[in-house]
């Protein structure tokens, strides 16, 4: 097909959007390691998950050999008030760069929670809801999950209860009202709600928080209250399988005119956007029938891949959760308050980790002032005020097509753009005024972190 | 076509997009009364308006004969970086109604800018862009044509000034920043920047200012320097020209499905968004081929409609603008510090004023705590937030759908939803509070601003 018929934005029609996930796992010759209970350092089993998170959740969790699970009728129609999302032909951006390359984003941050978090959101809601829960407790970095999920929470009639991050929820007020307007209680974490939130105040007084302690906040305020379960927006199996409606839309959407990525990029904290977003080209990859570069970009503030250590560790700062094989800063490590909250995590997802460190994948980092240009540019040109976790991929791809420009390659670069920025007016004004710094922690700080490891043999 | 062939969100292609604007005056047997010269009372001549509008711009508003003018490419492929914008069955809002009606709604909100500002916004950039300007000024109420007009500033490389109603200013301070991304500078209204503002804030201090103001303002900074012209997001006729791309691709995805609107319903500032939602149905209409009831709906706080007077009037405060016939409350009413900030014009488009004045179209007012209530129910089950101008028509829509309820007609609404209310959260934080109130101006406030209407033979 001819490059002038591609049109600015390709939009699935409804009957062409996926009627199941796709779960990666089933095509790894070597499977991501299980998660393991914390005490015993034996393989978790579903009926400990249960008692955490909702039944059908942990059998999705610990299926590695299903390739397609069904998407139930509720969550397609659900999806069909935001979804398909745009495929978007980044004309505005190739014709100012001035390069040959190819630039294509997907861009999930078309609904009201303003990232691709619904997606997972409501699965999870769908699912504790059929089980008979009253609610669900969360954690939320950015706000962006926590959003998604009382959107969720509110189309289902359960109850939801959000730990957030001390941080954004000073940062990002309005996120908090946007959450209540759904229906959700919205706490600042660390609090003295929780027995867990409490120890960590005294050990770290002033701590701004993170997505650990929050975790560790939520799952006690779950596993004490009968009827709720706890839910989480990232890191997680299930969460990859439901996020990948994201790329099996991109790859319906990019076959339909003939479309083939060389390069794929996507920020990854817990890596649930890029895991959904590479899920069906990383299939086609694992079983030898084609070949993509594949880039997660993370915060240089908290280098998960390109810093930290392939091993066992704790996915809470409270350590009360199971133990995840994943390459991680250790579960002590508190990132510096960077304005990408839904990247401050010191772990990723296990799939992701296993995947990288077989090589399938590459990880770059880049430091914030650089991202926020990248945004900035891209606003303008696209008209898409980004949000600073999506403007990492932004920046990794302008640096993609700018080496295109030196070599005169015309490479097919696509990215994940998840989600817009009008929450995040805050650092957008930090940086306007010029008043933005760059963290970047030292090695001995990650040697200190990581040298808390627990010991799994 | 069966009903069941209606899909949640109907997309037109690229291919299908509108190529020419439609202008309703073109069709009507009487036009809109001419803008006066505020100094001799005769009727604005062209070069007396390219002072302050751009040339084709001037053109387009005088123009009331030419039913379709072509929009340049230039806009087009800006368009299509964010158009089509979606035309949603609100099957979810039916259900949960338990309505026979059959609800639709026109969905301006999936762009940074918010709403269906937008539209106007780059054609006015263009247009100015074209004539070798250096820059435009402007004034906004609740940001969102600001930040439109940002963004289409940004876009062309052209000088933004925008005067911002305090009320707003203050309210939404992260609009500023996200106008301050796109380069444009951003300064409260009444201000001490220009003779205008200095006059009004000496007259009434503390006021927390209105649309009229802050277009004062604006204006006098166009014409003092050399370069700029000034630029409006409403009222005006060009800006019904452009936003008529909204009612034709409506148009054009109902016919694609057999669907043919009843009730059309709109919420009215200016009248921008329901001028460019009804446009090509209202030309039907004034044709005498179809026939439509059109319901214009506006604050009860701010009522020029449905408690105005249909007369000449200054468009501005300051009484520097040209005298406009409309439905009018006085340009010295200065509405409540409601949430609309977008709908808080004492004035209306001459156009909707003309055709409503000749029974063309209906209107009703609405009060803010019910507006508010709206807006909820529709984010819980609709799952988009919706702006409190745009929840105007969300409260009429619902409320036509439950008379359906009563009467089991089976009739087909549809409303404009022209934004997204994310920039709107210290007004939902006071509705989830309790601590929003309801103000209606009393008949002797009304009656004491329009007794100082200027006097026209």
């Amino acid at each position: 097909m001819s490059e002038k018929a591609i049109p600015y934005k390709i939009y699935l029609e409804e009957s062409e959007m996926p009627t199941s996930w796709y779960n990666m796992r089933a095509d790894m010759k070597v499977k991501p390691a299980p998660l393991l209970n914390p005490g015993t350092h034996k393989p978790l089993t579903a009926e400990e998950m249960s008692g955490i998170f909702c039944e059908e959740l942990v059998a999705q969790e610990l299926d590695d050999t299903t390739a397609y699970i069904k998407i139930p009728d509720e969550i397609r129609n659900f999806y069909k008030m935001y979804r398909p999302s745009p495929l978007v032909r980044a004309y505005c951006l190739e014709q100012k760069l001035g390069t040959p390359a190819k630039i294509y984003y997907k861009f999930e941050g078309n609904n009201t929670s303003g990232s691709h978090k619904l997606n997972s959101a409501i699965a999870q809601a769908y699912y504790a809801k059929k089980q008979g829960l009253k609610g669900v407790t969360t954690e939320t970095g950015a706000g962006q999950w926590g959003t998604a999920l009382s959107m969720a929470c509110a189309y289902f009639d359960l109850d939801c209860k959000v730990y957030m991050v001390k941080v954004s929820y000073e940062q990002k007020p309005f996120r908090r009202e946007v959450m209540r307007t759904y229906g959700a209680s919205v706490t600042p974490s660390p609090s003295e709600t929780t027995d867990v939130g409490k120890k960590i105040l005294a050990e770290h007084p002033g701590t701004t928080g993170s997505l650990g302690c929050a975790i560790s906040e939520a799952v006690e305020v779950a596993v004490k209250n009968p009827g709720y379960r706890y839910v989480l927006g990232s890191v997680l199996n299930q969460v990859l399988l439901h996020q990948s409606v994201i790329g099996l839309e991109t790859k319906a959407a990019m076959d339909k005119y003939g479309i083939k990525p060389d390069v794929i990029i996507g920020c990854a904290g817990g890596g649930s956007n890029l895991g959904g977003l590479i899920a069906p080209f990383m299939g086609e990859k694992l079983r030898g029938e084609a070949d993509y570069r594949i880039i997660a970009v993370e915060p240089a503030s908290c280098p998960s891949f390109t810093r930290g250590t392939y091993a066992y560790d704790f996915c809470d700062t409270g350590m009360i959760c199971p133990l995840a094989k994943m390459y991680t800063l250790g579960s002590g490590f508190i990132p510096s308050a960077n304005h990408a909250g839904g990247l401050r995590f010191h772990g990723m997802s296990t799939t992701l980790s296993q995947l990288y460190h077989d090589g399938y994948m590459e990880a770059v980092s880049a430091e914030q002032t650089s991202v926020f240009e990248a945004a900035e540019k891209f606003a303008r040109i696209e008209g898409i005020l980004p949000a600073p976790e999506s403007s990492h991929a932004i920046k990794a791809a302008i640096d993609e097509a700018l080496k295109c420009k030196e070599t005169g390659e015309e490479k097919t670069i696509l990215f994940g753009l998840t989600g817009t920025g009008y929450f995040d007016l805050v650092a957008y004004q930090k940086f306007n005024d010029g008043e933005m710094s760059d963290y970047i922690p030292s090695d001995e700080e990650i040697a200190a972190a990581v040298a808390k490891l627990p010991k799994v043999e």
